[in-house]
């Protein structure tokens, strides 16, 4: 297993390499998700619960607020399933969940989760109605005063629908957005997608400011880790963004802070880890995304994927059918630098749908 | 794979089975490397550059300050191959530079380079021109107040023509030399070697003290490296020096220092770690080298060797054309201690070739 360099050189990465890693995972729930059809990253009418499982099964291989492991209508299972098999191969040395907005608190014992008194936020197309100021905030507040005991933090994701507020954020700041955005349909369903959008953006008013933006548009995850790696620089923690789109937005929204601040950021400690099946995928583009920053920034992707795998359910990822979240393009970089094996991690992750 | 003890007992290196390791490499140039065919280490005519790409190869599998990664003109790839194979299966949890004097400064980002404002030694037998005492003070005031989170350091070396130095500096502190230095060529450039060696200790007088004759024919590398294991043994780090007959030398200088002040020092956290290439080799004698000190020494060497690949380049260490370097038998002792195995690390290693 290795990875590629999007953006960037090798050594930040290759720093890493053996050295010990904090998995954070930032689950939120936007109502967005509610819109049929919108996302299949879970089960239908229970979107809401994806990012409470992955939670659950990250940390202990079960499900507990839901009988079984969500499943897309057709069948292509949760990208935790491949963050968990890394962290049962080269476990992770701790892992933390952030409820930036859950409907169903994760049943999961003596792991860390840290609570802000946030509420899933509400569809961008009737209005997000985000405190977005005080999430920011919670995100600086946070970083700068997290102890770790281990060498970098992997900053990931789960909010089902993430993709849509993420690709509406980064328009209503007046990023290049078309066709750069990444979806967990393989046909990307432009049509819902592109309709929430437009729903949402006729809500912003050119002269609006950064804040009042994401307040309609946006949802807690995107502003609350713009506001961890913010806060993250003031005290020289690494942070690998773990995710796609979504986590090239927070960095865009870094950027639009930044510039409604007149301030700077040295960004040499952050960088964004993705999947093979984000960097190489047709319908969107992550590079262009990023390189509308005004800081560097360090970009990699995996060269994993499942050609080992022979099971159909993990070869949908392989068409396009899956391509992110829970962190899985963090997780198998970071398992490329320490010495995991395809063919092993492969079984492991088959290992799991039995 | 497993290792074979040169002198002393096992307890120490199987102490450190499966322990956390920080990798320095100790890289420099001596001039005497300009003398021409004197030593096979890297590109003739710029062997100077040698220990910047290894350094650079190490941390991030590539060289920067050159095209190509340095081959020899018989094409034996240089054994920072293999210490970075062993660092991809198990990586050392930390690497870090030691700037000895340098022409060229590694391009390398995150990754500690540790500076001295040493400058390049001069050739040995026009006088190598080196403020021996300040350089061996520097070694000592570095390991003294060195602060490691890892269980014990690898030190290992990158020294173009380096053995030619080491013979010299053995030679002029007194001990019994002869035939027993290594060299990166299977047919040993005795002449070349000898008549540097010669010309080197022409400029030598017997009641000249220490430091004085370490200054006219020695190298940075192991005059550091004396103040280093002396520094180390005050604050009890465990030190695995990573090397065959220069390393051997850094601890007769230690020997001759201690001697010169009627010093004496616990060495029993101290040891050293050579390839089979090495100890078997009917060229030179390692042993010989370390029975010569005053004080008991750990010495072990690896049992890895090429059987299992059919590389024409790397056949050439069976051979005897390449023996040490980069830390290259310490790695696989290291490798030995965590469970790497032979065909998995032989395969790495062709990997790098192509």
């Amino acid at each position: 297993m290795n990875f590629e360099t999007i953006l960037g050189s090798v050594d930040f990465l290759e720093y890493l390499r053996g050295k010990k890693a904090t998995f954070l995972l930032s689950a939120s729930v936007t109502k967005t998700c509610e819109i049929p059809n919108i996302s299949q990253a879970g089960i239908p009418g229970k979107l809401f619960l994806t990012p409470t499982l992955d939670a659950e099964f990250l940390c202990l291989k079960e499900v507990r607020s839901l009988e079984d492991i969500a499943q897309t209508p057709k069948g292509v299972p949760t990208p935790a399933l491949i963050t968990r098999a890394v962290h049962e191969l080269k476990p992770f040395s701790n892992i933390e969940i952030l409820d930036l907005g859950l409907d169903v608190k994760p049943k999961i014992d003596y792991f860390k989760t840290h609570s802000f008194d946030i509420e899933p936020s509400l569809r961008i197309d009737d209005g997000a109605k985000i405190d977005a100021m005080a999430v920011f905030q919670a995100g600086v507040f946070f970083a700068s005063n997290y102890e770790i005991s281990d060498d970098y933090i992997i900053l990931a994701e789960s909010v089902p629908s993430g993709t849509t507020s993420a690709n509406a954020s980064a328009k209503a700041l007046g990023y290049s957005c078309d066709s750069y955005f990444s979806s967990s349909f393989k046909n990307n369903p432009s049509d819902i997608k592109n309709k929430t959008i437009e729903g949402a953006l006729k809500r912003i008013k050119p002269d609006d400011d950064v804040f009042t933006k994401l307040s309609n548009v946006s949802d807690n995850m995107l502003i609350f880790n713009a506001g961890f790696i913010l806060g993250s620089t003031s005290k020289d923690l690494k942070v690998i963004l773990a995710g796609g789109t979504q986590m090239a937005t927070v960095l865009l929204l870094v950027n639009s802070i930044l510039e409604s601040m007149q301030g700077e950021i040295n960004s040499s400690n952050i960088a964004l880890c993705t999947t093979k099946w984000i960097s190489e995928d047709e319908n969107s583009n992550i590079k262009a995304l990023l390189e509308q920053l005004s800081f560097p920034i360090n970009a990699y992707a995996s060269d994993f994927d499942f050609t080992e795998s022979a099971h159909p359910a993990l070869k949908l990822y392989d068409q396009g059918e899956a391509k992110e979240g829970v962190g899985c393009g963090a997780a198998l970089c970071y398992a490329a630098i320490n010495s995991i094996d395809k063919t092993e991690l492969t079984k492991k992750i088959e290992s799991f749908l039995g």
